[in-house]
């Protein structure tokens, strides 16, 4: 049948085979090796940004950083961390459009890269698993997956685009026409990419700029399918999905009860939330608690909170955001699968089943798998970290969780620490985002019928 | 048939029923509640132990204790843990007798919980469960478990017999008979139990003690199905079984890797392998490698060592020792299952393979169970503990695994805690103890088939 060329079905038509085409395109450069291409391309980038920012041009002193500083800037930026070995006053305001340049082309990024490896390692699926797999991104076929990362997208330019709005008024009342839009494209940007990247070390005590930037980081932490879950819950109708569920459930439980528990710790210290009133008390606790999941933002000194604080920090900043999001760490469902089973052991039951579903049996490894991943990076670095640069547990940990889980909130060890410990920081920063990813979508795919059985011995534990 | 009176086996026969009548009555008054059981028993031992160690006359100088150090004492002994408020010299040599006591009543009474433990809850399992589980314990029906309980206290007091045999000479050389054989008593209950509890601060630096000392904490450290196991195997040519090769590789990889890895540490720390000669330098590194399985004796000083020491220390601490062992911790072959689970993950492979058998799909849910409620146990006792010593974390982390690990190291916190801080150590010693073991047990049986299903449904992790 031959169709009309002005008809916008077609166009649309070839638009989507368009974009098919070059996704297949694509695949077949990195065909079966995924994880080398998400490897590659973060490589390349944070490389080319490194260049960009060891120049002099990038200083607002014209004095050039060292490369291990471009380089710690460059991956933090595309990392979207947030911990950087220099004063964000150090650079210029050229420096400042390329780290902006480098968060948003690192998160979106990351969004884009999300979704392409889940469609590449779909189509080796068993019909059932893919079925199952296209069911969490939120799509029903995987032909929708393009308009899955064109909708991605839209939202995230739109997000920010009103994130900037309401803050807008703000920043140009202080800072002027030209400073102020920049200021409030910078926030906006920074924070719905959960990248923390301050401009000034002040612009953070208005309570506008606070909530604002505290919805940017939340809505950012969620992951793009839920944000795509919820855009289509919106505009077509669609019942939500229980990885939708489960990261809203879990985002809201730790983010008020990470507040409480802050609070609790810091309500008297008079470094941080001992002089304020009540009502500031608690949005600074909230506000605290929501940076963990991993914005990285502070509105005071993280080296003033008491240690009970640090360690809660510590905990929630391992956890991270949700999964296919900006945020690091190893994902609240991850966690939610792992409280999950733990609430199945006690009540004796034989599947893991939550919202009148049942998870798949392989789901508990690939969360035990990332579980034990990021134990080990972290423990690893904390081991380097301390030998070469001879500071505390505490302060150490702190650091490297904050590099893993991509949060940004620092002690000050990512500036203070010799080169060899910046490298250390800049794995740990490349490892918390690229290896996640890759490792858990590598994980989920690889399921191989075995044509053999051996017999079943349980040996004992605990 | 009538049997003949006097006949060896019908003998036998009446001693075994008598023990099935026994464990039968026993099993009838906390039926249904085996946790309850063995909470009371061991709460009801502390405190008998307690009142012992807080009279006047268990201290060398008659001034009594505080009822809390009592309890620490109580407490860590009868959990085999070593960690106490008091320097070994405070104690009269009644109150080490009444430490020998406790120590020799926790340790055997941790295998005799264990035993019944599993004999009870198997009762309740499907035949294919109860074969599993019987076939773990070395046992192929489940009337043989007394028979195993004989055999395990036999094997017990035989090999601490022989451990008191090899070190007598020295001790006896250098203290005289009468105490010379009280030391050597006391060591080698303290080692095999992997209790720690010393009777003066400088009787390890001989190599004959260190080496028979770190002998008997690594058997102990096995539990008592890998003795029976080796028992077995030595006396009845029994095949080893999954549960034993498991334990026995990776307590070995544990023992070698982490003495490889305090040695490069420590190799050159004036405070610890330092001074020593290169032979010396290994010896003290395999022995304070082993002692985190968990003996907990120590050669020098805890605080002295490196911080990455301490750090591998903890991890270490907490992975601990044997199933059903009196060693504490998340125990080996939990770590093995978990380990395992990222192998299998990684291959893509559909079951969890391992020496040419499968493990069940529902072992992996509760090694889960029990990292992460091992992992919740520590983060609280330590986030308490520091709020009510102010003490550093380093110092918190590590006292709380040791006690957590009934490892019984300790940086000196436990001594200089306020009396608060003392009860979170014994609460976390005796969850340590007694709750893993309930915890585990409790999980493993309750498997139940339910009659409904729900739709299976896989939300995004990692
Ligand atoms: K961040
Ligand atoms: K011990």
């Amino acid at each position: 049948m031959k169709q009309s060329r002005y008809s916008p079905g077609a166009r649309l038509h070839r638009q989507t085979s368009g974009a098919v085409r070059f996704s297949r395109t694509f695949t077949m450069v990195f065909a079966g090796h995924p994880a080398r291409a998400a490897v590659s391309a973060f490589v390349l980038v944070i490389s080319v940004f490194t260049a960009l920012l060891a120049l002099p041009w990038a200083s607002a002193d014209r004095h050039p950083m060292s490369l291990v500083d471009a380089a710690v800037t460059a991956t933090s930026a595309v990392t979207v961390t947030g911990l950087t070995s220099q004063d964000p006053e150090f650079y210029s305001f050229a420096g400042q459009v390329v780290i902006l340049a480098a968060i948003q082309t690192g998160g979106l990024g990351i969004v884009t890269l999300g979704a392409w490896l889940t469609l590449v390692v779909s189509r080796r699926l068993s019909l059932r698993t893919r079925l199952l797999s296209t069911e969490s991104l939120g799509v029903s076929k995987l032909g929708e997956v393009p308009a899955l990362l064109l909708t991605v997208f839209v939202v995230t330019l739109s997000i920010e685009a009103l994130l900037t709005l309401v803050m807008l008024p703000v920043f140009v009342e202080s800072l002027g026409i030209g400073e102020g839009i920049f200021h409030a494209v910078f926030y906006s940007v920074s924070a719905f990419s959960n990248a923390g990247f301050v401009l000034d070390t002040t612009s953070l005590t208005h309570p506008l700029i606070m909530t604002t930037i505290n919805v940017g980081v939340f809505a950012g932490a969620l992951g793009f399918p839920v944000v795509y879950m919820l855009y289509r819950m919106v505009f077509h109708k669609a019942r939500m999905n229980l990885h939708t569920r489960l990261t809203l459930e879990m985002t809201a439980i730790l983010l008020f009860g990470g507040a409480v528990v802050l609070a609790i710790f810091e309500w008297n210290n008079p470094a941080t939330l001992g002089p304020m009133g009540t009502v500031d008390k608690l949005h600074n606790a909230i506000f605290a608690s929501g940076m963990t999941r991993s914005g990285g933002f502070n509105t005071y000194e993280v080296t003033a909170q008491t240690d009970q604080t640090l360690l809660v920090t510590n905990v929630l900043m391992f956890i991270g955001g949700g999964s296919g999001s900006t945020a690091g760490g190893i994902k609240v469902t991850t966690l939610a699968v792992l409280l999950l089973a733990i609430v199945t052991e006690i009540r004796g039951d034989e599947h893991i089943r939550v919202h009148r579903r049942e998870l798949p049996v392989s789901i508990i490894r690939v969360a035990v798998a990332v579980l034990m991943a990021g134990a080990v990076v972290v423990l690893t670095a904390v081991v380097l970290l301390t030998w070469v640069t001879g500071a505390d547990l505490e302060t150490t940990l702190f650091e490297v969780l904050s590099a893993f889980g991509t949060v940004g909130l620092s002690t000050g060890l990512t500036a203070s620490a010799p080169d060899a410990g910046k490298w250390i920081l800049i794995a740990v920063m490349f490892i918390g985002r690229v290896g996640t990813i890759t490792f858990a979508t590598g994980l989920t795919i690889r399921q191989q019928k075995t044509l053999y059985r051996f017999p079943t011995e349980r040996p004992i534990i605990g």
